[in-house]
């Protein structure tokens, strides 16, 4: 096991990482109260729910399992996450644990967040995506018809429980979306990472265990960092929405079901990556290397058939960087260097859409 | 116009009190951002809305109106402020105004802190209630049908703006309801002022303007201190929640229409003052100076008819005051010294709450 701490001082906490830790972890000792809930969805709950109960033999131990899927991100998915907690009365010393993808952890946290003004929660993230990105760093959120992520909370965990062997029952696809992830922190501020991500390649493809836990703990890694300078992403945390921007908006005009986050954020750094050689800011080569690499393990590189530059800006217009009317972007000066601007001109935004949607 | 500062580090704020500051108080440039939203409810809207509204002509303001009543601080409501606030493309940058009472602050602060993860927000209560409790110190919350304020955030305002002449529109119970909240900061930790809250109490019923506005700074210079002390309710600000915890059951069982929060608050505090007396911690002397005082004002002193003993116990067990099974509880050493404790023999409470019920 390793552990990564994320220092943001009375809220620091750690991250373990290891091969399985579901079965090897003493969970229960870092639970503050005598009342728990785990909250999973369908999908993992035949597979994990149980083992990770047993856990909790000692102390009142209560499950809730959710719908799977992203558009079950709502208001009312949490709603019904209160009245479980409040049918089994759970007081405020209670501890939610988020067992899942992004999409439980998200709305586990942000019921955490909220549940008599806040409440322990305890991450144990089931996806790659969920490990490298959205289980690190207090980001919490459910989504809105109008835009992802558009209600939330910052709420860091008590600690993030990575089981690597979890990756073993994550089907390809789920596993190429949170590699998009992976690739990001390389592009944005560890060309080094980057660098390694390329030539490993291969055996990484071929889920190579070890290589895997490699990668999940340099992005843990990176990303704690990130959060920890800035927790409330007043400055450099919302670099880490390289392709975010572009993402949600393929994301909102698919209605979350087509495609997985990690392949909207896939095709948004591309277009990112894109923009940025248009402005003159990053040498070409980097867009078709980033492409060949995404290609590789089967992620889009390319908008939803059918969208336009019209769309986009529209859907763009609700992004939480707009700020007092101006869309900033996440573009890049070099490989593992960028910036967050709204310094660009506009016709370089509206030729790059219009390339990647063809109108 | 006088100013008092709640000292939380980077999070501090002022509060202005003062008579007329709807009309002279250049509230426009306290605004950070381009965006403003006034939220208030069907009420007060015709009273102070366009005054407040034509503050804000150079730039996007928008406004809401909600229906007015305690039963409409739901989630559902909470969404209806969302989709407004996404509709008009509100962004990070935006601040809400919560003009109203306590329930529309609770609401638009809790709205203020989960939109786009947080964003700024401005008091401006228009009750006594919300002027000396619930507009000062950053708690907010809606409620749910198994418990009032169960879902909330700490989420402070930048400023909350207290214009003392909008009591006089307000309705003789709605003022005798906030008059509650006045009382108990004399109970809980200022002896004196409650001396003073008896001496001057012809003056006060009179509603004597500068003698109101000195109750109303005085409580919040006791509330400001508290929450300075203990933002998020680690330790002493529970102090604050003296008679609220009886008061919660009984707004509950009446289902929030029966009475006003300050109503149940105070009958609530008489519950408090005799069970602490029933302890043989308090000379009994204060219970009836306390009834008496409260009668004054036509504010109950009793609990609802028909509720019972168990009904109590069933609805303050979801108290958020319960700590791994135990039900914490304001209680009194002696007036101006208020304790929390789980620390009492349960037949002191039984007994309490039999004497009142009656079963």
């Amino acid at each position: 096991m390793r552990t990564l701490q994320v220092a943001l001082a009375e809220r620091s906490y750690p991250i373990h990482i290891g091969q399985g830790l579901l079965d090897t972890f003493p969970l229960a000792e870092q639970v503050r109260g005598n009342q728990v809930m785990i909250i999973t969805n369908e999908t993992i709950a035949p597979l994990y729910l149980d083992k990770l109960q047993s856990q909790f033999s000692q102390i009142q131990c209560d499950t809730l399992v959710l719908p799977d899927g992203e558009k079950y991100k709502t208001l009312a998915t949490l709603e019904s996450i209160f009245d479980a907690l409040l049918e089994k009365r759970h007081s405020r010393t209670t501890t939610l644990i988020a067992l899942g993808g992004g999409v439980v952890g998200d709305m586990v946290g942000f019921a955490a967040a909220c549940y008599q003004r806040g409440v322990d929660f305890i991450q144990v993230p089931t996806t790659l995506l969920a490990q490298v990105d959205s289980s690190v760093g207090g980001k919490t959120a459910v989504n809105h018809p109008r835009g992802k992520n558009m209600i939330g909370a910052f709420h860091q965990p008590r600690l993030v429980l990575i089981d690597t062997d979890v990756l073993e029952t994550l089907p390809t696809r789920e596993v190429a979306a949170g590699y998009a992830e992976v690739v990001k922190y390389g592009l944005i501020r560890d060309p080094e990472f980057y660098d390694w991500l390329e030539t490993n390649n291969p055996r990484l493809l071929s889920r190579d265990s070890e290589l895997m836990a490699e990668a999940i703990y340099r992005s843990c890694e990176n990303k704690a960092q990130v959060v920890a300078d800035d927790e409330t992403e007043q400055g450099n945390r919302a670099l880490l929405n390289l392709g975010h921007t572009f993402g949600h908006a393929m994301e909102t005009a698919t209605g979350y079901s087509e495609w997985l986050h990690g392949e909207a954020v896939a095709a948004g750094m591309v277009m990112a990556v894109s923009m940025s050689a248009r402005l003159g800011w990053l040498d070409e080569g980097l867009e078709s290397r980033l492409m060949a690499l995404l290609e590789s393990w089967g992620l889009p590189v390319a908008v939803p058939k059918g969208m336009t530059a019209a769309q986009f800006m529209d859907l763009m217009a609700l992004d939480k960087k707009v700020h007092n009317g101006q869309l900033r972007l996440v573009l890049m000066k070099a490989l593992g260097d960028a910036v967050v601007t709204a310094d660009y001109p506009a016709a370089a935004l509206q030729e790059t859409l219009e390339a990647f949607c063809g109108v």
